[in-house]
Formats: C-alpha cells, structure tokens, sequence
C-alpha cells in the first residue's frame, strides 16, 4: 500500500496536520508499534490477528474445499465478521469459476429471491459463525437447508462449515462428516480476513489465495515504528490525528467497483475496533466517481469535520472510448473509461485540497490478490495502531451485547430484562 | 409515511430535544411551510419538485416506453440525480418482467462486465442526463452505442432518452426519431425521482407508476404547517434539531433490502442539498439488521454526534424459519425471518434509547409503489423543510463545478486553470 499524506497537512487543510505535531505523533506511533510487536509476538487476543498471514494455511483450506471445487455458485451465509472478508476478498478477486453470493441479512424478500436464482444442487455453502448461534445466521442456514431438502439436493455433500472449536456448528460437522475450518482463536471477526473465514469462497472459486496472504505478508513484514516508514501506520496514525482535530468522519471513497465491499468492510473495521468510550471516527462509505454527484457538495462546502479517504488501484484494464461527432464530447473519444477515472480522482482530490479539506491518497498496484491482501492487512495495521493512540480496547463490541439479548428475549429465547425495555418506548407518532 | 421521534425527546436521547424547544420549533415549521407552500404555487426553481407528483404523466411514459416493453433488462446509464431515483424505484418494487441494470460509474472493468451479462438485443437502454454532456454518463453510452454495433444490434431501436429541452442528446433524439422525455424543468436533479428520471424502468419493467404518484400524493396532500400534523416535517424539523445539537452524522438504516439504495438517494438528497455554507448533516448508509453486527457498536458507545433514523415496512411477505432439535437455536424455530428482522429493529432501536442515543422511526405501509411513493415524497418535503430551516440554498450544488471543470481539463476538454492545480498537488508519499 502506498499513501500520500500531503494533503492532510496544515499546509494545505484545515483540519491539518502541522509539522510539529506529525514529528511528536512519530514518537507515539514508535511506542505504539513496541506494544503491537510484543502484542504479535505473545499472540495476544487481537494482536493475533496481524499474525494471520504467517499462519493461515491455504492448502489447507484449499483441500478442505476441494470436494466443492466444481460448484458453480458459492453462497456465503454469515453476518459482519463472518461475511464482510469473504465479500471484500471475492469481490475484488471477480467470479473466477463460481458466482459468489452472500447471505447476510434476514429479509425474508432478498432471502427468497436468492435462493431461488441459485443452481442449489451446484451451490457450495458456505457457513460462517464462530459460536455456532448467531440468530441472522443460524435461521438463514435453516431455511437453505430446508430449500435443498424442497430440491432433492442432499446440502451434507454442498455445505463447508468455519467455526469455533465448539458450539452447535461443531458438532453438526461431527455429525454429518462436513468439511471444515476454524475461525482462529483470538482473531476478533472483523480482523479475520486474512483467514478460512475471508478465503473459502475465493479458494473455491479458483482464485490464488496463497497470492492474498503473500501480499498481506509483505505488508507485515513492513510494519515499522515511524509513520514514515510504513504506510499503513501513515495512515492509521493522520487519521487518528486528524478526528482529534475534528474530522470525526471518514469518508472512504474507492475509486474502483470492485473495492465497494472494501469499504463497507472498512467500515467495519474501524466502527467496532475504535467506537467506543466516546471516541471513534465515523466511517462512511462513499464509491468514486460516483458519489461526486451525490457526496462532493457536502464534503467540500459542509462542516470541516471530515477526512476524505481516496483509494484506487495504480493499473486498470483498458476500456477504449469510441470517437464519437458530436462537438460537446470529441473530447473523450479516444481517451479510456480508466483514464476518465482516474482523471476524476485526480481532478477530486485537487478539488478538496482547494477547499482546505484533508484528503489522504491510498493506492495499490492493481485488483488482485496480492493488492487485495496489501489492502486488507495494511488497513488492519492501520487500526491497530489507531486504537493504541486514541487508548481504546480495540478487539472488543461490548456495545453490541444489550441488543442481542432483547432481540432473543422478543423471540421467546429466554427471560432478558432488555426485551421488557423494548415495550416500554417512548411513542411520540405523527403520521 | 409514519415517524415516531418518541426517542429523539431530551427525556430519552442527549442530543435530543426538550418540549418547549419542539414548541418554538413548531413555529418556525409553520413560516417555513408558508415559504414552501408559496414556492410550490409559483413553480419556483427547485420547489416546483414537490409538485411533480401532479405534474408527472405517468401515461405518457408508459406510452413513449411501449416500443421497449417487451425488453428482458432494462439498463439505465446514468450517474447522481440521474440514476439514483431509477435505482431506489426499481429497486424497491422488485425486477416485474425485466432486470434493472445500472452503468452509474466509469470503472473500465465494471462497465465491460456489466455489458458482457447483458441480452443486448432485449435490453433497453435508459440513458438520463439533463445537460446531455455529463462526461461518465455520455462516455458509457458510447460504449453500450459501440457494443450494440458489434452485436449487431441497432442501437436505435432499443435506446430511450431522458433529457432537457436541448443538448446533444435532444439532438441525438431528434437525428434517430427516438423515444425521448424530458426532465422537468425547475427540478434540481436530486428531487426528480417521481418523474420520467426515476420512472422509466419502472415502467418498462411492468410495474404501476401511477399507484408510485398516487403514493407520492396522498403525501403531497399532507403537507401542513405543523410538525406534530405532518410526518414529512416532523422528521425533516428534528434532523435539524438534534443536528444544531450535536448530531452532525445522520445514518440511515432501512431494514429492508430492497430499500438499500434507498438509502444512497437519501445520502445524496441530504448531502447536496444542505451541505453548503459549512452546515449540513452528513448521511451514513447502514442496512438493518446487517449493519448491527458492523455500525451499532459505534452508534451506540461512540461519539455523542449521531442520529440514527431506522426505517421499515409494516408489512413483510412470509418466510417461516424451519423447526429444528439444535437446542441453542431451538427458539427460531417455526418464528419468521420477518419476525426475526421486526425484533432486531426494535432491540436496535431500544439499544440506542438505552444508552441515550437520538433515533427516529420511520414506517412505511410496506415495500410496493405507494409506499415507495409516500417515502420518496415525504423525504423530499423533509429536506426541503430543513433547508429553510438551515437558512441554505437548497436546490443548488455549486461546490462540485470545480472539480468537473479540472476533470475536464485533464482529459483534454479545454484550459482550465483547475487542472493546472492538479499538478501542484502537495505530496507526502510513505511506501
């Protein structure tokens, strides 16, 4: 990953980074990094995490799914965590020799409707829950279950199961003989990527996972203790300094297709990891070049509180633009849809600059897997880094607990006092 | 449309807001509905948009789309204003008897995919653009024009336009004697969703555009100079107030799939229309329950600086979650995915009243053409009303000119000083 921080300095914008202030946010990144190797080093809960790429094994998952290998579609039941790698990772990589699908949502429309345009007797499954319960998950996985029995389809010989060590998907793959992973141990969800959890349906698509880890690996072994060694501690560290400074939202903006999930998984990433005890810098995902007709005004002209995160691969493929007669556009006949592109990211990130807004330039050599895996892992440095400066418990969502629970108590699933809350809503209704 | 703002009261919510100042705001409310009601008699730029759904012939899109109703894909090219109402409508009322497709970005790969899936000789191409010179737009249209020739397909036969009274696109229309409408004039993109801009597919695609007005109507009808008599104000009055509180961020989380892009036009209307002059709301798009296990953690335990409006359909067709002897997830059994997806909305929606965070409900009957009308009205009226609160020109988007002009610039398009400006760009590039 290669960023360009100029434009987030105090030269340029307001909120800004001076030179001072980047020498002494060097001397924290430094011992940041310290408690992060060491964190690495102890395989510490979380710190773990930026140890994947040395301990995934993608033989290992490759032959797990081998029996699958010859499916023309791989559905991916899961839910955050358990689905947002596995989405960013297929997404960019392309369909490769299967359709990639996600089930992660329980609308009973969309859940229907997917099923019902898949090849179920030529679908992998593909289960993700670290505890085996997740209700999202677990209640879709019944319904598709249910659909391939309706099909004749037998889902024990469909279906590849990553987990925990125990739980209720555990032992449904004791008792059928399903193939399966391990959600490491250690590794909270959202930094799980670079695992089975973000790589079984690549690797059943055919795609070279071991390429992703090798790019996610280049990328650890360029962790470094100074923001100007290593982009991705650049980048965790001006984005930390820039909310305390008042951009409180980031707006991730990729200027490719094909890293939409990348921000939505970014989003993730950094929600959970630094959300937390007041603190956190609010992602919003944003696509180039299209939300320059829908996002630009505010982030120009709005509020200062915002860092705009620019992305974009160094290579496209070439996409030539006819010539064309008509006077108001020769200008772009001959050009490529690239070139146009790029020149709008260009001509954004200038546009920004002109208005005072920081921007950060964040580049990789192009959509594949050794980008991808730079990216994924880059970003996770990046976060990591950033909850040790804004002093937050990063691998932990306690916040998200007190919503499970009143969701199950509504349900019947037990006595939980939050459910006896949900009935006691303040009601003011205009309609 | 029905809003409940019960937890965006200072008794439930900080920032929230205390009864006496819902009272003085409920005077200002009134000035601003005269000021609205005043602009929509006149036909004023921009105010003239809440008049569309009497103004919008829903039989004369029906009738210039006819040549094209038996088309298998309908394929919008388009970008912003000029695509996002298209994708919300078709979206929300599901794909009737043909796919929707959009080509709303410049991605050389994407556009290539997205064209190779297409049936070219049953696709209609839907190309919108007011100017008839939008670069992204017209840059894609020449190459679907470019595909269809090596097809072998005429492209004249399947291409309806939408677009001003003159450009080059009129021109085309009149050169090939194409089936063509106009954009309203006095509409500002953003708010054209209820005419032929956001219509078309819909039509073509078989569904009831009439019953989308009728919806939009009865909302229309319901404007009145209250915010405790009409839900359109009262939820566009407290996202201004709790916004002059402190909540700078407004996300949106419909729990419905098809409204996800519901919430990008949502985005864009908020953001182009009141993020100028320093001040506006910056939207966030989540989808509910999915974003539970991404954004809740922040919503619930980060900053103090959002609003959280969570939005859904009364109604949800059936979709039994099977029975099943798994102990742990024996309470999901023979319950619903709908009933699954209700009892995440109100558990999400008590976990921020719990921690005191501001959100409002939002309903819609269900997910059909009145209630995608109603919605798409009523929000329209909401961000009207909050521009004359705000004080700002809410039907311009000046900030975005610079950076089409650089773009244009780059591409070889003519001398614009702001291209220069792109070369001078301030770098600091850690790699």
């Amino acid at each position: 990953m290669r960023v360009d921080i100029g434009n987030a300095l105090a030269s340029v914008a307001d909120p800004g980074v001076g030179g001072d202030a980047l020498d002494r946010l060097d001397d924290r990144v430094a011992r940041a990094h310290d408690r992060i190797a060491a964190g690495m080093a102890d395989g510490e809960f979380g710190y773990a995490a930026l140890d994947l790429p040395e301990r995934t094994d993608a033989a290992a998952i490759e032959s797990a799914v081998a029996p699958l290998a010859d499916s023309e579609a791989v559905l991916t039941v899961g839910i955050g965590g358990s689905a947002l790698g596995a989405a960013t990772v297929s997404t960019a990589l392309g369909p490769g020799e299967a359709d990639h699908y996600v089930l992660d949502n329980v609308d009973p429309r969309d859940v229907a409707a997917t099923i019902e345009a898949l090849p179920l007797s030529e679908t992998a499954v593909n289960v993700v829950s670290r505890s085996g319960t997740t209700a999202e998950t677990l209640a879709n996985f019944l319904v598709v279950r249910e659909a391939m029995a309706d099909a004749g389809v037998d889902w024990t010989d469909r279906t590849v199961v990553t987990t925990g060590e125990s739980g209720p998907l555990r032992e449904l793959v004791a008792d059928h003989g399903l193939p399966a992973l391990t959600v490491p141990a250690g590794v909270p969800g959202r930094f799980s990527a670079l695992s089975a959890v973000g790589l079984v349906p690549a690797a059943i698509q055919g795609h070279d996972i071991e390429a992703v880890l090798a790019g996610a690996r280049e990328a650890r072994d360029g962790l470094a203790g100074s923001l100007s060694a290593c982009p991705a501690y650049a980048y965790g560290a001006v984005a930390y300094a820039l909310d305390a400074r008042g951009a409180a939202v980031n707006a991730v903006m990729p200027y490719a297709e094909r890293l939409e999930p990348f921000a939505e998984w970014f989003a993730q990433l950094w929600a959970e990891s630094l959300g937390k005890d007041g603190l956190g810098q609010t992602p919003a995902r944003a696509l180039g070049a299209t939300d320059q007709h829908s996002q630009l005004q505010l982030y120009r002209a709005g509020p200062r509180d915002k860092l705009v995160t620019l992305v974009r691969p160094r290579e496209r493929p070439a996409r030539p633009i006819p010539e064309t007669d008509i006077p108001d556009l020769a200008y772009l006949g001959g050009t490529d849809l690239g070139e146009l592109l790029d020149a709008e990211f260009e001509a954004t990130e200038a546009s920004l600059a002109a208005a005072g807004r920081p921007n950060v330039r964040v580049e990789i050599d192009r959509v594949g897997p050794r980008g991808v895996g730079d990216l994924l892992y880059s970003m996770e440095a990046a976060c990591v880094l950033a909850g040790e400066l804004y002093g937050v418990e990063t691998f932990t969502q306690p916040a998200v607990e007190w919503g499970k629970r009143a969701a199950r108590g509504l349900l019947g699933g037990g006595d939980f006092p939050e459910a006896e809350a949900v009935a006691e809503k303040e009601r003011l209704v205009v309609e």
